[in-house]
C-alpha cells in the first residue's frame, strides 16, 4: 500500500520565484538520494533569507511526500542522526554552566545550554508551518510518524528514531494547537459539503451511514460543534454530536433513529453528548476534547437557557474484556459473587453467547461489576479510557444502562452497556482537580450502591 | 502617568464559572500583595484542569494590569526569582546526562535537561494565550517590558530581570507570529473605521493628518497592505503604503498630495513603497516587514501584471548625523573632498543652516557622501537602519535624490535626501543571501559612480 | 452650477460586447441631439434581446448624465410627448371594453386597456434597473426630477412634464423599495469608512461635526440602524440614531455630548430615538421611516430585554412660525390667553428676542400653545411634520420640554422646545390605525392638561 | 395527495405584536370559512398601518397554506370574483377620460383609469412580499396556480379564474425577478449541503445520482453557476453545469463519467454547457436562462482567458416525435428521401426498434432530417424548445451528433441525437436580434449542407 500522498501548496509567491529548488529523488531514499536531502536541509538551516529558505522547505516537503514508507523511516532516522544535538556543544555549554556561580552569567549559561539542547530538527519542523497548508503537513507528518512507529515489523533503532522525532513533533503541535488559538464553530446542514464529508469520514463512535443520516444528526433538535485551527479552516479537529432531549436517555437507538420525533429545542431540558470524534490522527495526545466539552457546555447554556442537564451516553469500550478476565480469574468481591446466577466460568460463557441479551439473570452481576470497573483508578488513570476522559474533564458517573447498545460492536466491547456521565457546570472544576490530584471518582448514589453489598434483589 | 490599562476579556464561559479567582491588590505590589500573586501563580503551575487554570490566569493578568510601573517591575522581578529554573534540578539533570554514554538514554537525558531548563515562567506566559485577547495581552506585556527596560532610572538588577523575562517573551512571540500564521490583507476605504483609525495612530514614517488624508492614501491609485494575526483580527501588525506611478519618483511631495492627479492603475508601471510602519511595539525585533514586502510584491504582480518596477522612496534617517560627524572629523575620501565647495567645517555648518536647501553648491558632495554612507556595512549591518532593512530583504540601491524631502524632519534626519531601493523579483533571493553571508551591497551604476573619483562637474 | 454627474457602471459583460452604443451629444439636448436620443429610445423599446437592449439603456443613461439642467428638463419633456400613451390605442381598447358584456372577454379587455395605458416611458425606466448601479441611477433620476421641479423659474409645461414622469418614477421606486426587500443593519464603528462617511454627509437633524463625533454616536451606549437595498449595498437609505439612557431625556445637549458618562446598555431602561435621516432625496415620499422605527423597536427589545421605554426627543420644526402667526392673529384660546404675561404682540416680540430663553415668564403660555399645535390635525395630517410622522407610526405625545434645544436652529424653528413621543409596542398598531382613520391623537395626561383651562400656576 | 405545506416565517417583530390575526378554517374553504377569509382580505385592503396589515397578510397566507387543493381553487376563484376591478368605477373613469381633451387633465384621467384597472388582488399579492419568506411564498403560489390549472378535471370557470390570477402573479414575479436584482454565484463543493441538495432535487436534464455524482460535477474541471434572489438566498433559481474540455464534445457519456480524466482548467479551450435547469416551477415563463448564459459566458472569459469556444451539448427533445410523424406523413424533401435506406414507414419502424442504434444505415437520413427540424421556425419560434431557447439567446447551430445520448430517455425523445450550439460573444447580440425580428437561424456550413441535396454518400 503506497503511503498517503501529501497535498502541498506553496504560497503562490514562492512558486514563482527563480529560487525554486527541486529534489528529484527515488521513493526509498537510498544513500545517494539521502545525501541530496541532507544537503538541502543543511542549506536551509544555514540560511537567513525567508524566501530562499522557503524554497528549500518546499523541496524537502515534496521530497518527503514522494517517499515510500521505507524511505520515510529512513528520513526520520536521518533527522535523528544528522540533525540532532551536538554532544560536544552540549558538553561545552554544561562546562560553562558549571563554572558560573549565579546571577546573570548563570541565567545566560542556562539560556545557551537550552539553545544547544534544541535539535536542528526542531527548526526544520517549525519551518514547515510557513508553507501554505504547512500546519496540515505537520499534523499529517506526525500521523505518519505514529503509523510507522506502530508497525510491528520495524527495527528497534527505527522505532527509537521515530519516537525521538515524534516527541519533538508532539511538542510543536501542542503549541500550535493551543486551545486559545482554536475556533469553536457550530456545524449545521448549512456548512459546506467539503466540510461535512469530513464528519462522515471521521466519525469514530457511531458510523454515519449516509448523507441522509448526517442530515438527521444536524437536525434542529441536534447540535454539532467542532474546533478549527485558523491555518486549517476547512479541517475539523475534533467534533461532538449533541442531542437535545427531555430526560437522560437510557439507550442509544432513539438518538440515532432519523424517524424518531423531534424535540422542540426550546422545551428540551437535557443535552446529550453522544459522540466525540478526533479527526486528525496526527494530533493524538493533544487533548482537545476536554476544552471542546467545556466550551460546548458554556455555549449551550447561553443559547438554550432552559437546559438543566449536560450528560453523555457513552460506550464502555474496555469493559467486556475486563469482565471476562475478571470472571475467569475469579477476582470477585463478595457482593458481586452473591449476584452471580452461576459459576464465574459459566457466566463468562453466557456473556459471550450471542443470545446473552435476553439473559436477564446475569444483569445484576454484570451491572454491579461494571460499577467497579468504571470507578477503578490505577496509576492516576481510570481503567476505562472513556471513563478516564470524562472523569478528567470533571464529570460524574451517573448511571449504568443495561442493554443500551445491543449492536455487535456494543456487545463486543462494552457488553452492551452504556454509561451516563453528567457535567454539572458548578462542579466541573473541583471534580476535575480532585480526580487529577487525589484520584477521587465522583458518582451518583445509584452507582455507589452498586459497589456495596446489597440484599439480593 | 499611569501605565496603560490592559483590556481583558475572558472567554465568556470562564467568567460564569464559580471558579472565578479575584486578586484585589494594591498598585505597587508590596510584599503582602506579592505573596498573594505568588500563591496564585504557584497554584496555576500545579493545576491540571484547564478551566481552573484559566481562572488563575485571568486573575494574574487582571492583577498585572492594575499595577503601577513600580509594581510591574516588581512583578517581572518576582518571575525571575521565584518562577525560574531550579539550580539543583539542572545540576541533577546534568549529572544524569554526563553518566549516559549515548543512545536513547542520552537522548532522553537531553530531553529532560532541556525540560528542567525551561523556566516555569515560560509556561505562565504561554497560558495567557488561552485567554480571549490573550495574544494581544502578551504583545502588550512585551511592549511594557521594553518600555520599562528603557527607563534610565531603573536599577541594574531590575534591568537584568526585565531582560531575562523579555527574551522569553520575544521567543514565544516569534513562534506565535510565525509568518505562516499571518494573513495578508489589502486595506481600502471599505475597511472598518475601527481598523483605519489604527493606521492613523500607527503611521510612523509620514504622519497621516486627517481622515481625508487617509482616504487619499487609500485611493484607487494607491495600495495598502497589512499583516494580521488570527487572534487579533482587528489589529494590524505592520502595514505598507504603496503608490502606483509611471516612473520612479524623485521626491516625496507628489505622493502625499491629495490634489495630485490620479494614475490609472492599469497604466501604472511602477509600485512605490513609500511607508512601512510597525503597529505593535511589543513585536520589536520580530521581523515582519521582510515577509510583508515579499508577499506584497507577489500580490501586486498578480493583480497588476503591467507593473514593471517595485521601488521604494525611503528616508535615510541616520545620514545627517553621520554626515556632520564625518565632516567634522575630516574623514573624507579624495573624490569627496574634491567635490566640497568649502572646508569640511564650513560645509557642515551650511548643512545645518536653515536655508541650505537653496545651497546647490554642496549638492555633489552631500550626494556622493550619502552613497558611501548607504553602502557601508559594519558587523554585517548597513550603517543606515532603513538601508539595512531593504538590503537584508534583497533590494538594490538605485538612486539618491537631492531635496526629495525638504520637510523639517526630512532635513534633520536625512539631510533632505531620499533613496530609491528597487526590488527585482528574480534577484531578491540571491541578493538577500549575498548581503547576509558576504555583505555584498547591490547598487545601480549611478550609485556606483558616486563612490568613485570623477572629474569635477 | 453643473448638475450632478452620475456614475454609471455597466455590468462588465455588456461593456465588452461589440454592441456598444455611444451617443455623443451636447449638454443642452438641442433638436438634432434630441432626435438621436429619440431614435435610441425607440430602438430600445422595440428590441427583444437583452444584451442589445442593455447597450441602448447604457447609452441613454450616459447621455442623460452628461446633460445640463436645461437638457434634462428637455429630456423629461420628450418622454412625456413622445413615449407616453397613444390616445388612439387607448380609445380602441376602451371601445373593445365597452363592447364586452363580462366574463373572460371583459377580463381580457381590461387587461389590454391597462396595458395600453402603461406608457412606454415606464418600460424605459424599468430597463435602467438592469444596469449595475441602475437602481441607484433611478433613485438619483428622481432626485433630479424633484430638484428640477422645485425650480421656481420653470415653465408650467415643463413642470407638468416633470411631475408626469415623476409620478411614474415614484411608483416604480415604491415597488423596488418595498420594505420586504430591504435589510435592516446595525451600524457600528466597525462599519466601513466608505459607509460611515455617508452618515456624516446625510445626517439631517443634528449635524455630525467630525469623525470623533460620529464615533461617539456609535459608542456602546448608542445604537444606529439603517435600511439598505440589496442593489445598493453601500448606500444607507434611512438611518436612526438611538441613545440608551435611564429615564426619558428632557434636553438634547447630554445626548450629543461626547464627554457625558456612558450608560451600561444592560442597565438602560429607555431607548431614545434622537435623529432619523433620509439619505436619498430621490426616495422622498417613499415612507421608509415608519418601518425602520417598527423594526428597530423589535430589534432592541430582543437585544436588550430590560428596555422598558422607546421614546423620541424630537424637534417641533413648524412651531415657531405657527406660534408667531397665531399670536399676531390673536387666535388664542381662553386658557392660553390667561397664561400670557403680556399682550400677544409683546409676547411674539419676546419670543423673537435673542435673550428670550431667560424669559421664564412666557414659558407656561409657549408650552400650552405648543400642546395645541402638536395635537391639531388638518386634512388628516398633523400640522407639525415631525408630529405627523410619529403619530402616523403609532406613537403617543408624551411630554413637551422647555428649553430642550437652545441652539440657534432649535430656537428659530422649534422655539427651543422639543417633544417626547413614546412608542408602546402593544399599542402601536391600534394608535396608527386610529390616527389614520379617525384622526385621533393619543397623548399623555400631562399634555392633555395643557390643552385645558387650568388655574394659574 | 395533500398539497404542499408552505413554510411561513413572519418577521420576528410582527409575531410578537398583540395584533396577531388567526384564521382557523377548514381545508376546503366552505362558504362560512370563505366569508371569514373575505373579511380579513377586505380589512387588509382598507388598512393604512403596516404592522396591522402584515398580521392580516400572515393570517391569509397561513390560511391558504392549510387549504386542500379544492380549497385553493376556491380561494383563487374568490379573488377573481370579489377582489377584482369594479366595472362601475372603470366605466366612470372611462367617461372622465372621454370628456378630457388632452393636456394634464387627460394625463390624469389616464392615470386614474389605470389605477381603477389595477385589481385589489394585485395589492394583496404584493403584500405577501413584505413577509419573511414572502417572495418564496409568491413563487410557490404561482407554482401552485400552474399545477392546479394543469389539472384536466378542472371546470372551465375555475380554469379561467386560475389563469386570471396567474397572469397577475406572473407580471409581479417578472418585476421581482428582474435580472438586475439577481446575483450570479458560482457553486462549488464548498457550498452548503442545504444548497447542494437542491441541485440534486432540481437537476432536470441529466439526473444527479448521488452526492458522489454531484461532487464530480463540481470538480475543478467543471463549473456550476446559478442565479439567486436576495430574498431567497438559499434557493437557486436556475443553474447551469459547465464542463471544461479540449475540443467540442460529440457525446454525453464522458461528461457524466466521474472516472474520466480531468482536464486542467488552464489548458481547456472549450466550455461545454451541458445542463440548464430551472429550480422554481413558479417562475415558468420568467426567462432567466438567457441572462444566465450571457453572464456565465462573460464570467468564464474573465476567469479563464484561454477559453475559445462556448458550446452546448443539448438534447433535441421534440425530434423523435416529429421524425416519426414526418416519416409517417411522408413529408420528405427530395434530398432526405434520397438518403432513406427504405420506405418512410420502414424507417419509422426502425427508429422505434430497440436496437436501432446499431442501424447505421438510417444515420444519414435521420441526421439530415434533424437539421431540417432544428432550423424550422413557425410563428417566430423554433419547433424544438431547446433550439428555440438557444437561438433566442443568440447561439448558432454548429453540429448534430449521431448516437450522442443512447440512454433510454435520449432515444425516446431525441432519437439519440444531441446538438452543439455555439455562443460566439461577438455575435450573440446580432444573432439574437436577427432571430427575433427576422426568424433568421444561424448555422454552421456543416449543418447548412445537411439541408441541401447532396450526392448520396
Amino acid at each position: 500500500m503506497p503511503p498517503r500522498r501529501f497535498r502541498l501548496h506553496l504560497r503562490r509567491g514562492a512558486r514563482r520565484r527563480g529560487a525554486r529548488v527541486t529534489l528529484d529523488i527515488g521513493p526509498d531514499l537510498d544513500e545517494r538520494d539521502a545525501s541530496r536531502v541532507r544537503e538541502v536541509v543543511t542549506h536551509l538551516l544555514q540560511r537567513h533569507d525567508t524566501a530562499t529558505e522557503r524554497a528549500d522547505v518546499v523541496a524537502i516537503a515534496e521530497a518527503y511526500s514522494n517517499l515510500s514508507d521505507r524511505g520515510r523511516v529512513r528520513f526520520f532516522g536521518m533527522l535523528t542522526r544528522e540533525f540532532w544535538t551536538d554532544t560536544a556543544s552540549v558538553g561545552d555549554a554544561i562546562a560553562v554552566w558549571q563554572r558560573t556561580a549565579g546571577g546573570s552569567a548563570r541565567v545566560e549559561a542556562e539560556r545557551n545550554l537550552r539553545a544547544v539542547l534544541t535539535p536542528p530538527t526542531a527548526r526544520l519542523l517549525r519551518s514547515f508551518t510557513e508553507l501554505h497548508d504547512g500546519v496540515k503537513f505537520l499534523v499529517d507528518l506526525r500521523g505518519d510518524n505514529l503509523r510507522l512507529a506502530g508497525d510491528p515489523a520495524i527495527s528497534a533503532d527505527d522505532a527509537a528514531a521515530l519516537e525521538q522525532v515524534g516527541l519533538e513533533l508532539k511538542a510543536q503541535l501542542s503549541t500550535l494547537f493551543d486551545v486559545g488559538l482554536l475556533d469553536l464553530r457550530r456545524i449545521t446542514w448549512f456548512a459546506s459539503a467539503a466540510l461535512l464529508e469530513k464528519l462522515i469520514e471521521y466519525e469514530a463512535v457511531h458510523t454515519i451511514q449516509s448523507w441522509a443520516d448526517l442530515k438527521n444528526r444536524l437536525d434542529w433538535d441536534r447540535r454539532c460543534f467542532a474546533f478549527f485551527h485558523p491555518s486549517m479552516p476547512d479541517e475539523p479537529l475534533v467534533f461532538v454530536e449533541v442531542a437535545l432531549t427531555t430526560g437522560t436517555p437510557r439507550e442509544l437507538a432513539p438518538l440515532l433513529d432519523a424517524t424518531a420525533p423531534d424535540v422542540d429545542p426550546d422545551h428540551a431540558d437535557t443535552a446529550v453528548f453522544y459522540s466525540i470524534s478526533n479527526c486528525q490522527p496526527g494530533l493524538a495526545g493533544v487533548n482537545l476534547g476536554t476544552a471542546l466539552i467545556e466550551q460546548v457546555v458554556d455555549r449551550l447554556r447561553r443559547d438554550l437557557p432552559k437546559l438543566q442537564r449536560f450528560v453523555t451516553l457513552s460506550p464502555i469500550p474496555g469493559y467486556r474484556a475486563w469482565l471476562e478476565a475478571t470472571l475467569l480469574a475469579d477476582d470477585l468481591r463478595p457482593h458481586e459473587r452473591a449476584l452471580l446466577p452461576a459459576s464465574p466460568e459459566r457466566v463468562a460463557a453466557r456473556v459471550s453467547h450471542h443470545a446473552w441479551d435476553t439473559d436477564e439473570a446475569i444483569e445484576p452481576a454484570v451491572v454491579a461489576m461494571c460499577a467497579r470497573y468504571l470507578t477503578t483508578v490505577r496509576d492516576g488513570r481510570a481503567l476505562d479510557p472513556v471513563a478516564n476522559f470524562h472523569l478528567s474533564n470533571g464529570a460524574l458517573i451517573q448511571r449504568i444502562n443495561w442493554l443500551a447498545d445491543p449492536s455487535e460492536i456494543g456487545r463486543d466491547r462494552s457488553a452492551g452497556l452504556m454509561a451516563n456521565y453528567v457535567y454539572e457546570p458548578d462542579h466541573i472544576a473541583e471534580r476535575s482537580e480532585a480526580f487529577a490530584t487525589r484520584a477521587e471518582v465522583p458518582m451518583s448514589n445509584a452507582v455507589r450502591e452498586l459497589l456495596q453489598v446489597k440484599k439480593a434483589s
